[in-house]
């Protein structure tokens, strides 16, 4: 049973058309929610992790959740289930990690019980004033297909520190920062309604999820998606810019005239399905699946 | 390391006057949020729930929040992490349970992911339109105490679920309903500041709580709390009422004068510190706690 087929029973079950982006936008009281979940042993090993960074982190996949509504974050609500051994240093690091994270955006309760293993769910509240908000099925045919950054490290860190490394690509797998910049660059500014989301679960994921939803089709030019070359060092490392996931970098979809500061065109929007990339469609595609 | 001592880690240091209450009140956003998290094996045993009645559950604990904010509840998202051999009907019938506790509220989303154990945390939204919202830290001398219904019922479920038995008490230990109209009556007609908190970790733990943040003492007279006379089967009955947690009733300190429909009064408001039951302190008490 995968996360995805899970989705579609609830879907089914709650027949609401406010489930389908990672944020539900809720018009009538002008904001955007989101929730997370991370596990431990499923999302994250405190072998590889500690409590500042756990908290950092956790803090930042949901702030890029916002990010990809073109929200503007404002509050989060923290639940946390903790073994009974925990100490109160872990405690402690866990939210100066998450305050860090936050910086202006407000922690404002939550939950803490006890459990065996390590569970942080994070729920946040976005703000929708003056913003446009995005929706995975808004990608129109000949609109551009932008991204905010490189791809790959964040997945090359992670093999970093199987490896027992640190290094700027372990940095940015532990890491990561929403791309808040680039998506209120958009929101603010753009006109026609458009796609966006993070590439949490990988580029192609992303891409594949637009085009679904959207029911359009893509070309991508592989070799315009930036990347560090240094990652090149890894043999697999197109998968890596493809497949990886965690950069936590923005993918959206726009009106071809629509300028974005320190983005990067990489492809283009077209009647029809699929993703293809140089050409190639990707269909038996190996997706990042908790499951 | 117990609960309490983890808040206050937290409290110190998040330094926020938003953590105290079970809700937090944006007021510029106007609405109160609240997270909660249900564990398997600490808060529940599918031994002894059906996926059904844990959604029912999951949910009503949250809409208890709510209405113990006196804000009207809106909006549910769902985190929820689950062991690989979950199958599809658990889902069905768990987000079946959850559509059923939430009536009209809407649920718009959430998270789904692997773990090794049930973990499940709900945020939930209500709105403060025409509502006053309480405050723990609200009670003030010369106020009376006045609690929504029957308390122990919820505990001697549990006791009876342990026997293997299944009866009205079990019934209100797994289906609990959220104190909706006794919230409404209030927060809809009160001009003063008032406190209110629903029962979920028991009357005893409820009441110290307000008497605390609100810096005064509390006079109860245990006769006057109701309870159903068929839990005076179990000898610590009396235990049942004060200790025993998720009845998911409300208690509220409001002015003398304030008259609430359907209320049961157990006591009033002073000046001091503590809280006495018949004119006996609660100081060695053993308070219900998740660690």
């Amino acid at each position: 049973m995968k996360e995805q087929e899970f989705i579609t029973i609830i879907k089914n079950s709650l027949q609401s058309d406010l489930i389908g982006d990672d944020c539900a936008y809720l018009k009538d009281l002008g904001i955007v929610i989101s929730q997370d979940n991370l596990t431990e042993d499923i999302h994250f090993s405190t072998k590889y992790i500690d409590a500042y960074t756990l908290g950092y982190k956790a803090a930042a996949v949901n702030i890029s959740d916002i990010a990809a509504s073109g929200a503007k974050p404002e509050y989060i609500t923290v639940g946390l289930s903790l073994p009974k051994n925990t100490d109160a240093e872990f405690i402690k690091e866990f939210y100066n990690g998450l305050k860090d994270a936050c910086g202006e955006i407000k922690i404002v309760g939550g939950d803490i019980t006890g459990s065996d293993k390590i569970f942080i769910s994070i729920a946040i509240i976005g703000t929708t004033k003056n913003r446009k908000i995005s929706s995975r099925s808004n990608a129109k045919p000949g609109y551009k297909i932008i991204v905010s950054g490189k791809h790959g490290s964040s997945s090359a860190g992670l093999k970093e520190l199987f490896n027992g490394k640190q290094n700027k690509f372990t940095q940015i797998h532990l890491m990561p920062k929403a791309q808040l910049d680039f998506s209120k660059n958009i929101a603010e500014n753009i006109k026609e309604d458009y796609a966006m989301m993070d590439t949490s679960d990988g580029l192609a994921d992303a891409l594949i999820k637009i085009a679904n939803a959207s029911n359009v089709s893509m070309e991508i030019d592989f070799n315009k998606i930036p990347y560090d070359k240094d990652i090149e060092k890894f043999k697999d490392y197109k998968d890596l810019i493809l497949f990886g996931g965690e950069d936590y970098q923005l993918v959206a979809c726009v009106p071809l005239e629509f300028e974005v500061k320190n983005s990067f065109e990489i492809g283009y929007v077209k009647e029809g399905q699929g993703v293809k990339i140089n050409g190639k469609q990707l269909t038996d595609l190996k997706l990042f699946n908790h499951f």
